[in-house]
């Protein structure tokens, strides 16, 4: 077993997962954001990678690394990816893992000899966490064609915008992309990817298949009051913007905990002029909110904002909601859905078929191709956490999957 | 009545304190923190019209500003003084007017040619409102010598220390300074204030003394909880350190309420790390807690402790506190406090006697002299605000007050 090809490019990858996860914007933690040193190194490194599996190597204008192999002439093209973006403070799993099995998965299918009777594309794409213009998939969004000129205008907190971010990055101007491939030539994409979630681990499984990601809702609400003395405003006549959105915190929570799975995350903050010593004039938080089913999301947001309104009116604040990303529900492809659980079947005996609660770049290349997913388990369902984890021979099970899944289409 | 010398001088200074107040950090709006380069800008602006008013001027190693008059050989020294920093989009009153309000008041003295049997000392305090490192009077503790080594280790928000910011602005190592004067030396310290409340107002009287400062206690609370990804990990199993911040805020609003005059503030927040779609690890929050008595403040701190230990046992969360300042309730002192009564009701009928709920200079002050103080009637009571406004008026009653007070000294 020991010697066993698959065992070993399996080893392999977890040692590129972990060296790919030293590539960090920080020390002593990986935080790799868009268009960052380190994403540069990284695109180094992973394209370093690529080319030793036998594809030629390319960036795109939004920092895209995409690496492709060609087919027979007039064959379409089968994507398979993720993102080489982080958050902050992140595992090594989360994105890499999408970009580094299919090479190792190819490596493998050049190494039978196996002529494909298509093209195949690896993409890693630059940017879906979001973390810096908290705006997610500038990446995969350019690779398809469907970044707007509003995105462009996104700032970072620098107030460095995303264009001028991109045009520093390619040192040329940056015109809006076209798609990288009109949907007729896309075979479909498929995306590896950790659970970042608990249900593998509890059904004793290494893989299972997604059937359809989360619609997810992305914004910023802000509460506006009146700054004023913490010494000698009494609580009376306060308009505290901050304990405003306190109230608006719990609420959020409490929804989400009424409705599972639905899922409310207020996880940044901001309270100006933010000094102990004066009542804030302003907060602003940003709210993820997502549910597999549209219409359940959709009313949850509608509950948010009509008691962020209520809150103000009770207390004199003014509140603001700008949406950010909406995203609704998305279905993985049937037919290669069905062909990647077979492959699942016949690597670990039974499937279980999965919804994923996070977003990810398959949301926005549906679009433009059919889709398929592939979870892999991950220890305590943990993501976006240094202690993020997935077993070594998870990882091999989730290899002999793919190679078997692209080997099946290839016939 | 225009040709009147005092209601000239008080309008003299009404131009000053806006002259002063555009001396700032940022464009558009007024911000001078400690040793920042508009406080450079101040001391400078404020020592001329300092020496011009017949004062000898110089910067102590922690950049307070000092003019200095001498007396006889042998006398005691009165202290007149307040702040020259600010908070962040300040308004041009708080502090300054009890540093330039005096300058004019010995003009006046200086005018009538009135020969004073002490010295008088001047100070504009370089750091009083614990913008920049969150610790408050560090002017008036090194001018008292009762700062410490604790002080100077603390950061900026850029790592900077106390330390390493003195040593910088004075361009030469910073040992802990020794008191500027013997408490038998001095013969009191007065501080003229703007009210930063409603009571003034509401009596409808431009100045009214001060018989005691509130006790206050200010420190940073923080929750730690555990990161996860906001779309996969469900309500149930999550640590959110935000969510148990919020509740704390809530609690520590209610529990003010209940307790008038009791105002307990939160006005800074920091969730980590701190992006859309992670549920925050850590948030840190800083706490102000005022009250005239002081068993009413210590009840109501240890009642936050114990509900920020109860909230965070509730929610499988770590609590932690960390004092950063702690005063008792000061009484002014009686003798200086009948005085300058008597200077009030000479000049504007009555007076009324205030609580402070701002803590001041002369809370650090008053260790080492006795002191009293003399608040002026500011606009719908509001401070730390760019609409800050005491009327020229108001002005004008307090340099009468302040030039009666001192030629009653004298007497």
């Amino acid at each position: 077993m020991k010697s066993d090809p698959l065992a070993l490019a399996a080893r392999r990858l977890a040692r590129r997962l972990d060296e790919l996860g030293r590539v960090s914007d920080e020390p002593g933690r990986l935080t790799r954001t868009f268009l960052s040193p380190a994403m540069r190194r990284a695109n180094r490194l992973v394209g370093g990678w690529m080319r030793a599996a036998g594809l030629g190597v390319r960036e795109d204008g939004a920092g895209n690394l995409i690496g492709r192999r060609e087919g027979p002439p007039g064959a379409r093209t089968l994507l398979l990816g993720s993102h080489l973006d982080t958050v902050r403070d992140a595992g090594r799993f989360d994105g890499a893992l999408g970009v580094l099995l299919p090479i190792a998965a190819l490596s493998e299918l050049r190494r039978r000899r196996l002529r494909l009777p298509f093209a195949v594309e690896v993409v890693g794409f630059s940017e879906e966490e979001g973390v810096r213009f908290s705006s997610a998939y500038l990446g995969s969004k350019a690779y398809t064609g469907s970044l707007r000129a509003g995105d462009l205008a996104r700032r970072d907190r620098a107030g460095v915008t995303v264009r001028a971010a991109l045009e520093a990055h390619g040192a040329r101007p940056f015109a809006l992309p076209r798609p990288a491939h009109r949907a007729a030539d896309l075979l479909g994409y498929l995306e590896v990817h950790i659970e970042q979630g608990p249900v593998l681990e509890a059904k004793r499984r290494a893989v299972g298949v997604v059937t359809a990601i989360a619609g997810q809702t992305r914004g910023q609400a802000v509460f506006r009051g009146r700054a004023g003395h913490a010494g000698t405003t009494p609580m009376a006549r306060r308009r505290d913007a901050l304990a405003g959105a306190a109230e608006w915190i719990l609420f959020a929570e409490a929804l989400a905990r009424r409705q599972p799975p639905l899922v409310a995350t207020v996880g940044s903050i901001a309270a100006s002029p933010g000094v102990s010593n004066v009542i804030a004039a302003e907060t602003v938080l940003a709210l993820d909110l997502r549910h597999p089913a549209d219409a359940v999301r959709r009313r949850a947001l509608r509950a948010l904002l009509a008691e962020g309104r209520r809150i103000a009116r009770r207390r004199g604040l003014a509140f603001g909601w700008k949406l950010a990303q909406d995203h609704d529900a998305v279905a993985c492809d049937r037919g290669l859905t069905r062909r990647l659980a077979a492959s699942v079947r016949a690597v670990q005996g039974a499937n279980s078929a999965l919804v994923s609660g996070a977003g990810h770049d398959g949301v926005v290349v549906s679009a433009l191709a059919p889709i398929a997913m592939l979870f892999v388990r991950c220890r305590g369902g943990l993501s976006h956490h240094p202690d993020e984890f997935a077993a070594p021979a998870d990882l091999e099970v989730a290899l002999r999957v793919t190679v078997d899944f692209i080997a099946g289409l290839a016939e």
